[in-house]
């Protein structure tokens, strides 16, 4: 692996250096693992007291330290720049691999430069695959969908015709974009199929985690804008819209024409009802059912959600509930002694 | 895209035409996006008031309505008529595409007439597959397989050997059909796996959504009855059975051997423990824990599930548990107090 | 099929016969679904009665049997015995089918001996794939793979590159080994990726259930230790941990940097937060939700989770809860009549 010197990673990463500048970084690791020749990082000042301990021979900090006993990189936001090193150690330049012969590529597709394409993918009619996009092995792209530059699709992930999907993308192995969403009508006791003739729009910037399902408009589009990051095994029902920045945690559940708002977060296995808002800013706690609308800026947790500290509260009581009931139980008894010693008095006046 | 004339579409879905026949209906959409040339629908009488905000040229209602300033359908159910219509204008009649040189087709398959088998999918041996059935890229059927008549399967389905998937059934990408159940017996600490040597069968008109799994039996069959819809990423495990025309939304996980009944609704994310029985028209709330057999016609919800509306008023305590502790912890107070001034006064005698 | 006698089946499982060891058996099958010339087994001593009622040829018991109308195996751990037997009825002997030429296979892969890889499986460069591997259709191994000696990947698994999977190992189909764990960090609103750049291992004898995920380490590694058993849908965060001979249920999602212990069963729907530990030998009760460390050798159970039997009682309480609030308010009113009976006759003094 190259080497950098800390003064260049320290420029690298817009903070201020802190002792030997000339010390020569070969390597990346977590404040535990850290070898010598590695940098490493303490997010919080809390953990100052751990600057001695780590074998890493440079630290990045936050900005208040000023000075120890080994070189250190201060920098406003620490696991920022630790992941910026990270990246420039770790990251590969692109090398386009071209087009595997195994691969099956519609003659009215159209093909940007510089593309990896690799045996057994399926790229339908009518598809434009732009530049410097990455399709593994068992990817399907339905016809008339659009992958957008410098976008990656990882094995086996299935994208439905008329899919379009922006720039900087990565779909994860087994990812579902465009099937059709859950749509039925009665007809007596028989479900009738509602045609899902919409689309699905996923933005620039956008990540999606294993396995997870993003489904395709009954009329309309589901849209995912910029920069969400959804996790794995997440469903996406038709309509839903989730708004910029957003992070949807593994196992979620979106039902349909829901609309989430920007820089939500939504953790694990969260389910939401269709047809509401949850505002900008919201963080919903893990396992929560969301009901009704959530106003912005908020934290909800429980199932149904609450509020987030109203539910810490609620849920302390919990384990005190039989307690409560038996209490309740005695008050009773007690009451009806007292009331009867008060009603004897009441009869021997 | 065609156009039909209102009393045509009227006619088709048995409806009574209110007002100018000759109108030309070129599209569908709902109230909000619809445009003049389309037609839409009102599923509820509430909504009447929303016929003059429209801009659609025509609207399909419920049978009450007997006048209004642009022409109507009056169809007895609204919401099915219109899904009707956009079959019609949505719906496009299978083109056999015949069979791409890279499938992989067993020379032991029996294949039916019409078939449309894109390339990368896989054909195990002695496989039957029947009429007008497509398989997408990545699809793979294991040996002694049978996919029913005008059946669909989406790009990277899996099919076990064995399985028995019948007539216009429509399996979304990255569904697994009749993987090994998850059965193990202890051998001291060391799990020893129990063969699964049963089968999936999927009966006609079933749909199951994108990245569910339905597991093959231990010994005998997993079923899922006629018109069943399942949603994406359902668990459906070992030796289940799935009464006719049930819908079970996304998420839902459904323990080995248990039996839901006809017409059943599991809401999103809902699990069902092994070996209980659910009845008939059951519907089961989003996020509920089902642990025991439910009774039929029944609506349950909440973990561990009881009667919704029992749920209801029990979660509406929820937030007011805090207060009912303070208030117990108050009234204990007070008890002592009375207790005290009583048993004063009665030593005052 | 094939015929044991009832004597060589009793000596295979380490058991006692009772009665007719010359008796002939050709088949396996549950207490109802046993048929002449088939074996079943009794559990529990509770539901020996039943012994009369099964066609079953003969019955495999538990040691405290010794005499019964047919013929009898007596074993310690009767249900074991049963797989055992199964097992001998029902696996076929592997028989090894070669390398399909519509495979695609790195030059540079090292491939053992006696392997079976299907049409349309992808290894990448330097994988090792060891002696009697089964790669089914749509398999894709990453670059610098191992899969160990006898391990099977169902259709359509996606193993990422560097991935290290051991032996005897059972991949189901849509199971996704090694995608990018997910970690992001805030640059103002925006996420910006920190680089997964550690990996996956699977040890021996693990099996994983269809569409389940397993992601690689953000640094270092996420290690399924031997012998645990994973079922569908299941979500395993990067740098988790899993303990030899757990149990993983359905929809279980265990976020990153946790640590389960040995011999845990983590039932379904399960989830457990990022960077806590559980002891060995726990168990989770279905749809649990963990946040805390749990100490080895105890059940727990609810969301949060608390000691199960704790939580049996709380959740008993549920549907009184709004008996329990009408309770309070009426006992309210009834102390504060009492206080101002009381204080009426303090001010008649």
């Amino acid at each position: 692996m190259m080497k950098r010197k800390l003064n260049e990673l320290a420029e690298y990463v817009g903070g201020t250096l802190v002792g030997d500048g000339e010390v020569e970084i070969s390597g990346v690791a977590s404040m535990d693992e850290a070898q010598p020749g590695e940098i490493t990082f303490i997010a919080s000042p809390r953990y100052l007291r751990k600057l001695n301990e780590t074998r890493a021979s440079a630290v990045i900090v936050s900005k208040e330290v000023t000075a120890a006993d080994k070189p250190l990189i201060c920098a406003a936001h620490p696991h920022l720049a630790f992941v910026k090193i990270l990246t420039l150690f770790f990251a590969k330049p692109y090398q386009p691999k071209g087009i595997d012969p195994n691969a099956w590529i519609s003659s009215t597709a159209q093909l940007g430069k510089d593309l990896t394409i690799y045996p057994h993918v399926y790229i339908g009619d009518r598809c434009r695959i732009e530049d410097r996009v990455t399709l593994y092995p068992g990817v399907a792209v339905g016809e008339d969908s659009v992958i957008g530059e410098d976008s990656v699709l990882h094995p086996n992930v299935s994208v439905y015709s008329g899919s379009v999907i922006g720039k900087r993308v990565i779909l994860h192995s087994g990812v579902v974009v465009g099937a059709d969403g859950f749509g039925f009508v009665k007809d007596g006791k028989k479900n009738v199929k509602i045609p899902q003739v919409g689309k699905v729009i996923i933005e620039d910037d956008v990540e999606v985690g294993a396995n997870s399902t993003i489904d395709r408009a009954a009329l309309g589009e589901t849209i995912i804008r910029r920069g969400v990051k959804i996790d794995n095994l997440v469903q996406v029902a038709h309509n839903v819209e989730i708004g910029e920045d957003s992070i949807i945690v593994a196992q979620v559940g979106i039902a349909g024409s829901t609309k989430i708002g920007k820089n939500v977060i939504l953790a694990g296995q969260v389910g939401v009802v269709g047809h509401i808002e949850i505002g900008d800013n919201v963080q919903v706690g893990a396992q929560s059912g969301v009901g009704q609308n959530l106003p912005p800026d908020q934290a909800f947790s429980g199932s149904p959600a609450m509020p987030h500290r109203e539910w810490l509260r609620t849920v302390m009581t919990f384990p005190k509930l039989p307690e409560m009931r038996r209490t309740l139980v005695d008050i009773e008894g007690r009451l009806k002694k007292i009331e009867e010693a008060i009603s004897l008095k009441e009869k021997e006046k």
